[in-house]
């Protein structure tokens, strides 16, 4: 047992994104008020955190305005709308967008970097669709984009779908690659065995490994501090949580646990007692025990989601006997 | 890197303690309903628990029955009305009580083991009451009872405090030293630390290591992962949480997550379904804003729980403004 005692310390490397419009986005279909993303955006600058992750770079085609908001394509036009000419260098503060394989027009959607208020692309995809992945790497950090790799769905597919995955995110000019738990169903022993096999599979690229876990078995946070302690630089995390199904890794929360001196929690409580708990009156997010049964099974939350959505969201002896029966 | 797969495995040595009714009582003062205790006492049978603690062993000069239900002091008649002459040889399941020192009348209140439906008494106490925790320990065990020691807010002493605590227990005929986190404050390297500090302590003595963990940071599920790791073989939780405060690691989240196959959830949907939901509409619990900020700064939870049944229970902000210029 060493005598050190680490989580009083900090790691100045470690960086903190909240995706609370781009993730959270999933349950409103991104239909947000010009004047909720800026409370956020003011939060994320006040309190010290590194990425804001304002939306997704999708396609429209895919996604079509009359039904999604601007926050599932941001385009540059509503970006400044909210954001003004951000600088990142003057600020401290760098804006995110997502784009996935297969639902992005990026060869065409991405304007260089340099006439963007984003800094950083984050590449989405399943392990099928990695060839395209690493073309979207390549071509976001041609246009001076630093770049992530975001493998969707670890858990569910084989360690041998993800060492070819690795392999070939290697050989990218990514910054990072993420760990990714879609199914909130990891515990904190495949945290270790992922994170090692991510750092073995990148090590000497200088790649940074980044987590990003969902609350379904409120192990959110939990496995965030698991994967911090492994040596995850990179840590994703949601106000109050917010996210379809169980949600995300707190943001107050992880900025309450991280020791930078950088990080101020107060703006974070600001901004989710006046955003956040009105949100919460409308939309339904958070574990329950639907979210709890899907993420033991390692299921997509899609039928908790709809049980919740449904007549009976609190009959949940019904939802198990259905699904324990669908296995 | 092991090859093993633990979390498919288990180890039958492994025992869960539900203390919904014990623990959850903190909230309404103990006045559940006979209906509500025998709905939790068949599920806990039905699923397969081994211990189920059904209430406090307190002193009625204390805890006054004109305030206080019946579980706040188990007397025998009281247990019997609900559970009959239970028989813990042919249930498979174990009743137990929870003893606070400073607050029960032990010479007196309990009768021996053969004459009573309860098999063990948990005795709870603070670090400056450890002298007659050991003695209730002895006049227990002499009473035919099993008898674990459980070192209240271990969080909030110093470890010279703790180490004279477990030489002292060391001594007793104790069947367990739980790991307490009153708070909701420990952090998984915490929980790792005190885990090797309560096995070097206790080595020898046989005695099992227990883990009681409260959910002020969304982390009294993944803390009792931790110590279960870490060879914890006593572990404590409440149906959905139940518990005073941000609650307490959740039953149906554990039996989930445990291998053994003669747990059953389904018994635990069952009753959180028709128990716990309605009685979550008339009482307040679970992690919120004001028990993180509380468990984040090792303090009692007593101030957030005022202040979320007080006239603002929503504005985190004044919360957290008067406890940071409290420090």
């Amino acid at each position: 047992m060493s005598n050190k005692a680490p989580w009083i310390t900090f790691r100045p490397e470690l960086k903190v994104l909240d995706c609370t419009v781009r993730d959270g986005g999933l349950v409103n279909a991104h239909q947000f008020s010009d004047a909720f993303v800026a409370a956020v955006y003011r939060a994320c600058l006040e309190s010290g955190i590194d990425y804001m992750e304002i939306g997704y770079k999708n396609s429209q085609r895919v996604f079509p305005t009359e039904r999604f908001g601007p926050w599932r394509h941001c385009e540059e036009a509503d970006l400044r709308r909210v954001v003004g000419d951000h600088d990142a260098e003057v600020t401290g503060l760098k804006l995110a967008a997502m784009a996935d394989a297969g639902k992005s027009e990026w060869q065409t959607q991405l304007l260089p970097a340099s006439e963007s208020v984003l800094s950083m692309i984050r590449v989405a995809f399943y392990a099928h669709q990695v060839s395209e992945a690493v073309d979207m790497i390549r071509h976001a950090c041609e246009l001076g984009y630093e770049t992530t790799a975001n493998l969707m769905a670890v858990s569910n597919i084989t360690e041998t779908e993800i060492d070819t995955v690795l392999e070939a995110i290697a050989e990218t000019p990514a910054s990072t690659m993420v760990i990714v738990d879609s199914f909130g169903h990891l515990y904190r022993e495949q945290i270790d065995r992922l994170y090692n096999k991510y750092a073995m599979a990148l090590a000497g690229t200088g790649m940074e490994i980044g987590i990003h876990a969902h609350n379904n078995l409120q192990l959110a946070f939990a496995n965030t501090i698991e994967a911090i302690i492994l040596g995850c630089n990179r840590v994703d995390a949601t106000l109050f949580g917010f996210g379809r199904g169980a949600g995300n890794c707190h943001t107050e929360l992880l900025l309450g646990f991280l020791r930078n001196p950088k990080f101020n929690v107060r703006p974070l409580i600001e901004v989710i007692q006046e955003q956040m708990l009105p949100l919460r009156q409308e939309l339904d997010w958070g574990p329950s025990v639907p979210y709890n049964i899907t993420g033991q099974l390692n299921q997509h939350p899609r039928a908790a989601i709809e049980w919740r959505d449904g007549a009976t969201p609190d009959d949940y002896l019904s939802f198990y006997d259905r699904v324990v029966s669908e296995i």
